[in-house]
């Protein structure tokens, strides 16, 4: 007997392992936007962002083995390779952040930024979506509402609605800002207090909700009377995503006083970023001496700086926008009785399935619809609190003809995927 | 006017951020044992344990060049290589320890480590020593007593006195074992509960006192007795650098519940682990829904599989053994006036220096004893709680002819470096 991979992952993993998908796809190969699995059968990338600017990018994977066949430590030596970087990324950056902590996971940078409120505000009190994601480290992942911390959800977390275009507009942010509002006010009431908000500004992870520019003006005026910074996950949103804008932040006009970036920034390296404002870095540098064996050693350095070039070498942002207002236009024709609601902004498109008037959510009916395109060729998946939003959110080359390949498969496989009764 | 390195650094990083040596090296090229700077000086890698099977080794480099070119994407998708690679690292282990999260940084794999205690446990109080290092995530960071966590120490961590054989001898372990019941003792008392002991077996950041084999029986035995879990910390120790074994908890003879690796594990590309029995992970999987982007991803995979190919092709346990044997003999015929304390186990290595009876740290001596090996093209550092511990801990391939380089300069720097009056 064979074991399957599926049996040997639990046997080598344990159980509760995620994967996607009912029958998990086995990867074996990928090439810009395309992947290729065990069995030589090609599917679209209509969904990972890691690979930013497409899969085993000849420029990316050159700067990898060309420096790892030069030099890899770390950075308490001097290297000019790290130093490069920072200046070329925080070039991008306004809002006087001009200063950058190199790590390794996304979970790292913001699991950093966290302390960084603290060691401003001397406060602990931390703000986020009751939707979202920033990281599995002990103290992130006390933001994700998914599944409670083990040992519970600590004091000093308070978690707001998130944005929900569909079912509670709000077209100035006026709720949401109410209530941030709130939980600021219940955070200074139980003596915990304020240090800030933490959130990523296309609020991917709560379903792309429809929000426009100027969305968060009022939380941020809330944000900043109490005195609390505003860390901006930029991990998915980030390095060109939005089209319009190289950042979210940008593009919903707010100003962060803390970035941090992931998967993008290095096509699939593992890298990731903290950045910040002199003061809030000598704030936290002064009160944490930290230090990370991994972060920005020269190998990854360099698949950062080969990453941000090919961004602009390549026009990935510029793609990004011409793709995106195509995808939104094909999208917007689609028609289904299920379809509620079609969102997107850049590279990011969301089309969220209800049964009724209510908003039902179609859960089951867009798990059908992942799995047929799946069959079909595409790789994407789905989102929000009750994973009925289908989630699109390609690697940046990604460009008209793909669009067309996807919309014309998911054109049918709407005709054919079974309607709940 | 040109900025110089460590202004241009001082810009993009902030303040506080650390280097080695007064006069920072600007390393530019490494290949085995060795390193350059920028102006060709040629340096003895005498203490980076990241490049464990040697800076750029061809087989690895080939390896990540050669993965990186045809997938690199994550692990909710299928994949042999990171399988295989459990698979070949479990192998390595005994007490049932049989499963794996593969993680960036070994500061990720104990931040999982400790709610793996946590979720067998139900409790969240931990032990660790008072002069030791876990990593830099908010959680793991709170077990090292270096500088208080920002917001102070958390209620439920417990530091017991670190081992020092020079100041106070514990042959058979009584004295650390005391401390930890009575830690246990004072987290039950205090309502908080006991989940584990976290520990590096070499006890490495602790300043590698002389402790032996069997030194933590009666510790494991108050742990256990107390319900708690055993946390080994194999970042520094595993993966063949105690010669004798492959691992620090054979070497010291404990049954961890958990072990954790990290820096030498792809030697320099970030990936990390942590690895456990499957009841253990089973409890941890199942409290925590925990994904990791860049863990276990097919080029970190790959990366590791070449690494502990290498250690086995290239005899690197048998190489570590053979030489520390060597290098101890050499460092116990070195004669000082302030010379207190020789110790080492595989390729850890410390020389402790005192001023006086009374064991008063002769820290700035060895601050310049450094510096002094450092312009003679050595490269190695201080531990200990004082930093008056020279700390010798090079790459695998080290071997006798390099043993007889370092210690001749070392004998040549202790007859010229000036000593206290």
């Amino acid at each position: 007997m064979t074991e399957t991979l599926t049996d040997r992952r639990a046997r080598l993993m344990g159980p509760n392992v995620p994967t996607f998908y009912r029958n998990p796809v086995h990867i074996v190969r990928g090439e810009g936007v395309w992947l290729w699995d065990k069995d030589g059968k090609r599917y679209l990338d209509c969904y990972n962002n890691v690979p930013h600017v497409g899969h085993c990018h000849p420029a990316v994977v050159k700067a990898i083995a060309d420096q790892a066949a030069i030099l890899n430590t770390h950075t308490r030596y001097h290297h000019d390779l790290v130093l490069d970087y920072i200046e070329a990324l925080t070039a991008r950056l306004g809002h006087d952040i001009s200063q950058c902590i190199m790590t390794c996971t996304g979970s790292e940078a913001n699991d950093i930024a966290l302390r960084m409120a603290q060691a401003v505000t001397g406060k602990i009190g931390i703000i986020a979506t009751d939707n979202t994601y920033h990281g599995n480290t002990t103290a992130t992942s006390a933001l994700s509402s998914r599944r409670p911390p083990i040992g519970g959800y600590p004091a000093h977390v308070r978690l707001v609605p998130a944005p929900d275009s569909l079912r509670s507009p709000d077209p100035d942010g006026s709720i949401f800002a109410g209530h941030i509002k709130a939980a600021i006010e219940d955070l200074n009431a139980s003596g915990i207090g304020f240090s800030g908000m933490m959130l990523c500004p296309a609020f991917a992870n709560e379903g792309i909700p429809s929000v426009a520019p100027g969305f968060f003006a009022k939380a941020e005026a809330v944000i900043r009377e109490a005195g609390g910074l505003i860390l901006c996950d930029e991990v998915q949103p980030g390095f060109g995503r939005m089209g319009s804008h190289f950042w979210g932040h940008e593009w919903l006009g707010l100003t962060p006083d803390v970035v941090t970036c992931g998967k993008p920034m290095a096509n699939g390296h593992p890298a990731a970023a903290v950045l910040a404002r002199p003061d809030v870095m000598a704030a936290f540098r002064n009160a944490f001496g930290y230090f990370n064996t991994f972060g920005g050693n020269p190998v990854s350095a360099a698949a950062c700086l080969a990453t941000l070039k090919v961004i602009d070498d390549e026009g990935l942002q510029e793609n990004a926008a011409k793709t995106s207002a195509y995808v939104m236009d094909r999208l917007r024709a689609l028609r289904h009785p299920l379809l509620a609601e079609v969102r997107g902004v850049g590279l990011f498109f969301g089309a969220e399935f209800v049964l009724d008037e209510n908003n039902t959510p179609a859960t089951a009916f867009v798990e059908d619809l992942v799995e047929v395109m799946v069959a079909k060729g595409f790789i994407l998946n789905r989102i929000g609190r009750a994973g009925n939003t289908l989630k699109i959110r390609p690697p940046l080359p990604f460009g008209i003809e793909h669009a067309d390949l996807l919309v014309d498969a998911l054109t049918e496989a709407l005709a054919t995927t079974k309607v709940p009764a």
